[in-house]
């Protein structure tokens, strides 16, 4: 006990102060609100889930991202080898624990499910600047609905929730990964390569078409390929209406995937709200989607705040039986990064009253009273000591967000609040 | 990915369905809207701690309760020895983390600080029936006030909060660690062993004196403390009012610990709402308490649904010097069931509409215009596609917690929602 023990927390991962957490819960408040009027209902899964599920999914890629879990007791022999000394692990994302979810519960869970997730998960990777090793996801998703009906709706919840956060300047970016693949044979890159043909493909936006030339003959794709992918690419086809864009690219109006990017653009033009573009070099990085894929983007911000798709087979492989799903993700730290910066404070929040207690042994009855007194006219009222130093007091006070200050008034009188904070010099003086 | 993974939750944790996270959220809405008048902010700190904080605070007790997080990359060696292989922890509770959270961020922090803590704490233990190795923790503590005030405060708020949730018969017992000791002194029971006395005397409700007399008889204390105890209860003090029950125990009436008890039972007394009792057996478990020590008895449920008690050395050993500390934490999962159990359903939620397609390339447009109508009425509506079993799809719809249902209205008109659930069959005959 002796021995002094580091209070930071650990590496990667943060304290959060208490007007950071109300800015946080009234964000979430803003969210959930949204969602729940188009229909989703908040789900919960263990932050913790067995180690199979969680490197299952995607092969070896999420070995580094996994916080492993020590066997307990008897379990943890003391000479095992590493890959056997853990059973669990932390969640990394909310998409995979869903699947397993539907699949253990769908019994009893309404057909389609809308689902809403938001909470914590864990990356053990070493964060870059202003990413963490525990953050928080807010997902939608919606099980059951092979149409575009969930695409739909899924766009127009999470665009109407951003919009009600104050971010009001979206785009959304839509594309389809049948297009993708298509693009993709009609240039004839290999099919077992396509992976490392998508990995390229998605830096367009940083590299531009020279870096993505420069990429996939670096990694000894083939020429004709590369050339012919170029000379798509010059068509500038995400700069065109869909119509357009799809006459220019290797797709047949008439199929699936062009039917279903018509639909929602137009349900979602119809809407309002917020533009919608067909963007068909979006790639997205989960190999796991199978349909539509979409991103929010947000003024001139180079990262979307949002992004999702549809991923049809992914239950399947828990289920045993298909079940079509799709899902949008808002990028909760990267909107409260933003909300910081450029939006302003949400609408008026309560009073927050000190009420100063001078001589606790006498007043403290009075204080009890008047402090109820004010909360049932809707305040937050704390009971605070006099301090000596009373000016610094009521400065401090201001500083951790109180508005207004009481001293315990006569038995049966009411308290009266003075504003702190703005003017509380000259209201001192 | 061939390989089927067992899609249930890991042992001892649990997957939430929409409804029971609906109670869940509504019963933590209603505490923290409760403790948000009484001045008390949100905190967070991370789920993961590091191993020597959750470890060292209550010596090798914690070893096994502790689920233990691998290290990563290469400081794992693979041939470290068990002692080596984990670096971090999942919190087995609130209190360490907050007060390693005060010495970290005291200096940004308002002092007093009243914080609100609520989330999932993890314990490896196996689990007892009805008990979780995932679940909700609810603290408030007080750090920074070494008067009763605190203790007043924390008690009227965590009783207001509980009758809010329409648990209104309870009973607050109060004690003072002081009392315990002073008593333990007087009978002369061993300095060197008062916690296995407090591990005794804690079991009285269960055993009765004659248990009690067992256990510290097979223990090997003194009989003349033993029988000197026996003595002491068989005057009931817990029965009696405090100053009768000061009278009867080796406790001077003016000593600090009997004026507290004396400050805290007028105060709570004086506001109403919940009784208040003087409890000189009453012990609580954790080792960390310093004065007062109170829980609250909810009608005749054996165990009590909320603890707390002042800490005041523990942040000293994290900050290096001394800050009084109180806390009160409710049991929240027991909570949850004697609300599903004993307590009628909270007020009218808000009206859950299907708005049904039926021919969903027709229909979308007019189906999303309506639904956006019902939505700014107050409902929250879900577009649901039409079954072909029609009466089985109301049936289900209502099983789900929808209210009513409507079918997309012809363009511009109004949609006109019907009941689901209560007279169901007779609407639809």
């Amino acid at each position: 006990m002796t021995t002094p023990v580091d209070p930071s927390p650990p590496r990667g991962m943060r304290d959060l102060l208490p007007a950071e957490v109300e800015r946080r819960d009234a964000a979430t408040a803003c969210i959930l609100d949204v969602y729940r009027r188009h229909g989703f209902r908040r789900i919960e899964t263990p932050a913790v889930e067995s180690l199979p599920l969680l490197l299952g999914s995607e092969g070896g890629e999420n070995e580094k991202l996994v916080f492993k879990i020590l066997k307990r007791g008897e379990k943890l022999a003391a000479s095992a080898p590493a890959a056997e000394l853990a059973d669990l692990g932390l969640r990394f994302d909310l998409t995979v624990p869903l699947a397993r979810y539907y699949a253990q519960n769908h019994a009893r869970l309404p057909y389609p499910l809308k689902a809403i997730q938001i909470g914590p998960v864990w990356r053990a990777e070493r964060p870059q600047r202003g990413r963490f090793r525990q953050f928080t996801q807010c997902d939608i998703d919606i099980l059951g609905v092979e149409t575009e009906l969930a695409e739909v709706e899924l766009i127009l919840a999470t665009t109407e929730a951003l919009r009600a956060l104050g971010l009001t300047d979206l785009t959304v970016r839509l594309n389809d990964r049948r297009v993708l693949l298509a693009m993709a044979e009609d240039c004839g890159f290999e099919p077992s390569r396509l992976g490392a043909f998508f990995v390229a493909l998605d830096k367009l936006d940083k590299v531009g078409d020279a870096g993505v030339r420069a990429e996939l003959t670096a990694a000894g794709h083939p020429v004709p390929a590369i050339d012919r992918l170029m000379s798509l690419l010059a068509e500038r086809p995400g700069k065109r209406g869909l119509e357009e864009a799809l006459a220019v690219l290797p797709v047949d109006p008439d199929d699936p995937a062009a039917r279903g990017l018509r639909t929602v653009m137009g349900a979602v033009s119809g809407e309002g709200g917020s533009a919608i573009v067909f963007d068909p070099t979006l790639v997205r990085g989960m190999g796991y989607y199978t349909g539509q894929i979409f991103e929010i983007a947000y003024r001139n911000q180079p990262s979307s705040i949002a992004g999702g798709g549809r991923y049809d087979r992914m239950v399947g492989r828990l289920l045993g039986r298909e079940v079509p799903a799709c899902g949008f993700s808002i990028g909760f730290e990267r909107i409260m990064a933003i909300l910081q910066d450029h939006v302003s404070a949400p609408a008026a929040a309560p009073a927050h009253v000190a009420l100063v207690l001078d001589a606790e042994r006498d007043e403290l009855a009075a204080a009890l009273a008047a402090a109820r007194r004010l909360r049932e006219g809707g305040a937050h009222v704390s009971i605070e000591r006099r301090a000596r130093r009373w000016r610094r007091q009521l400065e401090e006070l201001a500083s951790h967000g109180f508005t207004g200050y009481a001293l315990v008034p006569p038995a049966g009188a009411a308290p009266e609040v003075r504003p702190l904070g703005t003017g509380l010099k000259e209201s001192q003086a």
